[in-house]
């Protein structure tokens, strides 16, 4: 694993349980973690549970004892590292959103297909489709039960950048996290919408707002910066979106609407999702991970309404494998799911999703919001993806 | 009182209601109601509780007994029984949308400022204003409860097109109805956005979309059409929307987005509204319109989460007057409030609100709307209003 | 009418709107008002609707153009009243409690059986059962959509006597009030039980507690009390309960649980009701009283959930005469309804209910409940009700 | 850890993730896993992560290392391995209930008292105590912010007995499980009711119920039953309770009500909590585990109500160690919050809650309800704690 902070600590959640809870094919072992930081690194290979420490992903990736890269990484080096990886014949997750560029996400798809061919796997780490109401509310709209789709709905609202005192940390710099609520939380939404309509957005229409410009910089250490100074150090510019709101299509007619933002004051992982299709409706809240809304329109009107799914039966998406009904999971557990996907997929060689050619094409959504954006909201068409 | 269906209802409710209830400087009488088919209207009388039936509205407006007109019917005709009645020295109460272009609004804003200076006032009937728990919000945000706002979300929801089968009614036309969920919904969500915010939307970005193009023919007896034939009279243009979905940009730099349908499945009746301002987050549901809910952001974040106020207070706006704390109102006390208040207006020579100015700015708000999704979603302005 | 408090103001609510409302087979004429102070009944008369004041209530019975007797007054005067009225010839409502005590209730019912052979109705104002998602529970419960019933679990909770300067009103004191939260709340929750399960309680154990002993007086003017002295007059003893718990049993087998206070702090009028039966579940929270909650336990449990029924459908009891969809009502229209029902029952000559054998039936129940408490909660049997 | 079903790998994971995720004063090893059937056991090592296995839960307390015994057994053999164990020298930590009797939770806690003065620690596993909602509120009342409490309302309600041909496992049969639905789930309602307010119940009075009186046999191989045959072996009885209903008093006055059932249909696991006091209430609901509601009865009336505080902030109990605000726990973090609390306690020899003590007197209550119950719901003194 290179990256261990944030994500690092919960993919490694998921790496360490998998094999405890879930059946698994190949057992996983948690062979090296990376950083620049020595001593740093080290500290966190005995906190999070992994063998050895590296401070150079080259030397990770060079070992014989690696299969797997996982990359939790900030967006600016995904694609060197997960290139390098692949060419030198290891399976390959990593984080989201792919890239900081469409063009960095074609290399890597590129880089995918042909490592593809040698057996190796790519899979980008959208970890919310694995959330159990996620998968359950993908089912049922492969199983028809919403119909043909008119409405998709997508917000992902949180607050913690409301504060104009909080630092100008690397999420807020552009070379660093190439977007902003954008790429950081419209990723997330971009990928349920497409994962759960089963298709491709056609166009979008967009708009961006940067509403704090200029934040407080961090002194230097604590942040992989080059900024200068300690902490009354001034204040840097914010070159990143502090939200972003969009419309757009889907080919086969349905409307979609989304929005990206930090600064949803009292809302803090407000990833909602509705669908709304002419036999039902389903809505989804990711503060309330363990609930799936399901509106079923085929039932006499008498008695008809949005029922609460708790999405916790043995029935249900990855709960074979845990608690009693009504014994409810958290947020790591999709790091958990995700990581026994990937080991199905290794072993049964099969193709993992999301794929990297599906996170190149959220990075095209992305791009067409941002181009929209940067052109007065005029509706952007989105390329379509290639066939595999 | 012109016009007696749906709305012709509700406000008549509202006018046998309100000195029922509240202390008023006038006692309401209800002396005509008018329709076009005699008998109709004369039942109508009796059920409603008007004193007598009339079938020319230039009749209705030229009775002594007559000192306010209620114009209750569908939009293309209010600019004309409107613009006729402040000229004929009666006070107005419009239902929205105030018209069905902004031409018709601006002709009925200027007479409403040429009526004010006789003392006839003219109010648009944006009802929503008078549900307790939004006047509530709009007195927290006056109060400065939510700061410097930053986003402004309302959906308007409902669900009794999906049905392909559903007939061509007028408000399908667009020479009756003028739009279709834009006007119909939309209306009623801009101007909240626009009351509550507390200044108008400076420009929009819109999506709009007719999902169901052909519906069957209504005979003609029961719709007011021109359309030919009986029950199987085969199929006819939809002319209107069926959903719009639009950003947009308050000049103080909140951000805005809207959506109109009435194909979200399962969603009833289902305004939604969500002010985040940097010191607070209002959310308000017309699904359960007795409540508010309320983010204090200074609060310390230990204990801090939206709050639901159960806005059945005597403390609450219109609340002295009705039942102890927890008995709810409905959804027709807000045209017994819209009385209350336009009684008070008139007793006291107070400019009402919403005034036709308002009216016709929503009116302009839609007619961006429509502009913006016919030229490609671009982000489109919005004139900002003539200070009176 | 007698009384023209908050239940008078209701009421009149009622009676005033039913006919505009519904089709009614006759037409409800708001006659006269009786109140003990002259001044003060005749400006109710005028704010309420009533044509004529009486301040006796002998009076107000003698008259010819009375044909119902509306008893709004507290529950130590409804015996005398109603079994006058009856005995004059006039149809009888009366509002809950039905009476202070079983003694008073019997006599009552006694009267309103001799009157039915004379062709004149008593009824009881449970008006709950009128609100339509209570209405539609019982539909459901009687179409057998929840089957054999395990539990009931009613709870009625508000908070207006937390603060213990809240003065000594005549609902704290027994001579006027006969019991506390129990006969004011706990009645409404077991008819509401009694009514949606389809029989009567058969027995109970109960705690109750008084938690503020002690509360300032009243000035004597404001309460119809013999309370000595001004503002500064000292402090009375609570009479009454604050608080009553009692669990009980149905014949049929089903366990219920009761609990009726006006200490839970931020609830305001939380009557709340679930149903377990082997087939499915209901649940209503007064506070929400548009929605009715329903889990249906003989579908596929992959999708089962409870859901929330917005009861504004035209085929919901009583909403055929509303508004549209998701256009909710509020408190008062309980007594709209049960002024259409009562006004059908007379013209049909049907029996009305809740029947004042029912309020015998509920009075019967607060007395084994006071009989449980005062003998250290032991199991006491209600007496089964006289078949008609 | 003897036993390795339901509890045992919910335990497991407890141990396992303590401390890679928060900073632990000691490593906790999982040295070894008991269980009869050799070849189950050893399987349940290799997949749950413990080094050894043993089928003689003596063998595993005469290990030198082990040091801790983690009881996960039914109820019936709690009090014989947890007094060999202490007396072994060895810490212990026993699941809920503590044991199956009055007598032997007494026994235990005398071993425990015994043992405490040698260093050894002795804990009752009541994990819903570490909900980190739960936690915050006890801090919350510790704090005074509800105030002089009134009421206190506890519910735990599943459906998993509503069918009747579910088998008749060790739950529904007395001697391996005590009691049914009142030791299950009475027992964590109890025990949070007694954490909560910081005191013991004073007396209750109880209704118990079976519903289904004959259930089908398992055949005995899985099931440790004695019993005969093979799936159509038959029926057998249930000699537990189904439901068991309850009201309580606390000495300092607050009026307590419970409700422990497995058929209530559609609630999975509904363990609900609400206390009144005099400054304010707190709720809970098991199935939304990072939520707590809360008012504030200090602040004024016209924006006061409940608000959701989302229990997932730094500041609150044990989230300083896990993700980012709204990135939710679930069931089992529970456990390693157990498990986390009880290293420290080890390590810093402080005395753990709960304690047997807190065991024995949770297990008091349950034989007052089962007395009551016996006794026509008489109200039944619970005897108080003998303090330590």
């Amino acid at each position: 694993m290179v990256g261990y902070a944030f994500m690092g600590a919960a993919h490694s959640q998921g790496w360490r349980t998998a094999g405890r809870v879930f059946d698994l094919p190949l057992t996983p072992r948690l062979a090296a973690v990376c950083g620049r930081d020595g001593q740093a690194v080290r500290a966190a290979a005995d906190r999070l549970g992994w063998a050895a420490a590296e401070t150079d992903w080259r030397a990770l990736i060079a070992r014989d004892d690696v299969d797997l890269v996982d990359i939790c990484t900030p967006g600016d080096s995904h694609a060197e590292i997960a290139v390098a990886a692949l060419e030198a014949g290891k399976h390959v997750l990593c984080e989201k959103p792919l890239a900081n560029s469409v063009e960095e996400a074609e290399t890597m798809t590129a880089a995918a297909e042909q490592a593809a061919a040698r057996g190796q796997l790519a899979m980008t780490g959208f970890n919310y489709r694995r959330v159990p109401a996620i998968a359950l509310a993908r089912r049922m709209v492969a199983e028809g039960r919403v119909g043909t789709l008119r409405h998709v709905r997508v917000t992902y609202l949180q607050d913690w950048l409301v504060d104009p005192s909080f630092p100008l940390t690397w999420r807020l710099q552009k070379p660093y996290a190439g977007s902003g609520a954008l790429g950081d939380l419209g990723a997330h939404a971009v990928d349920l919408a497409q994962f759960l309509v089963g298709e491709p957005l056609a166009g979008v229409s967009a708009l961006t707002e940067t509403f704090v410009r200029e934040r407080p910089l961090l002194d230097g250490a604590s942040s992989g910066l080059s900024a200068a100074g300690g902490g009354e150090a001034g204040f840097g510019q914010v070159t990143v979106d502090d939200a972003a709101l969009f419309t757009g299509r889907f080919a086969s007619g349905a409307l979609a609407s989304f929005e990206a933002t930090r600064f949803a004051t009292g809302r803090k992982n407000a990833l909602r999702v509705e669908l709304n299709g002419e036999r039902g409706s389903l809505a989804f809240d990711l503060e309330r991970l363990n609930e799936l809304y399901f509106h079923d329109h085929t039932e006499p009107g008498v008695s008809a309404g949005f029922r609460r799914i708790l999405v916790t039966e043995p029935q249900h998406p990855y709960l074979e494998a845990w608690w009693p009904p009504g014994h409810g999971l958290g947020y790591e557990h999709t790091f958990v799911h995700q990581a026994r996907d990937l080991v199905h997929a290794i072993a049964e060689q099969t193709a993992p999703a999301p794929s990297f050619a599906d996170g190149l094409q959220v990075q095209r959504v992305l791009a067409a919001v941002e181009e929209s954006a940067a052109k007065n909201s005029v509706y952007t068409a989105v390329p379509a993806p290639v066939p595999a």
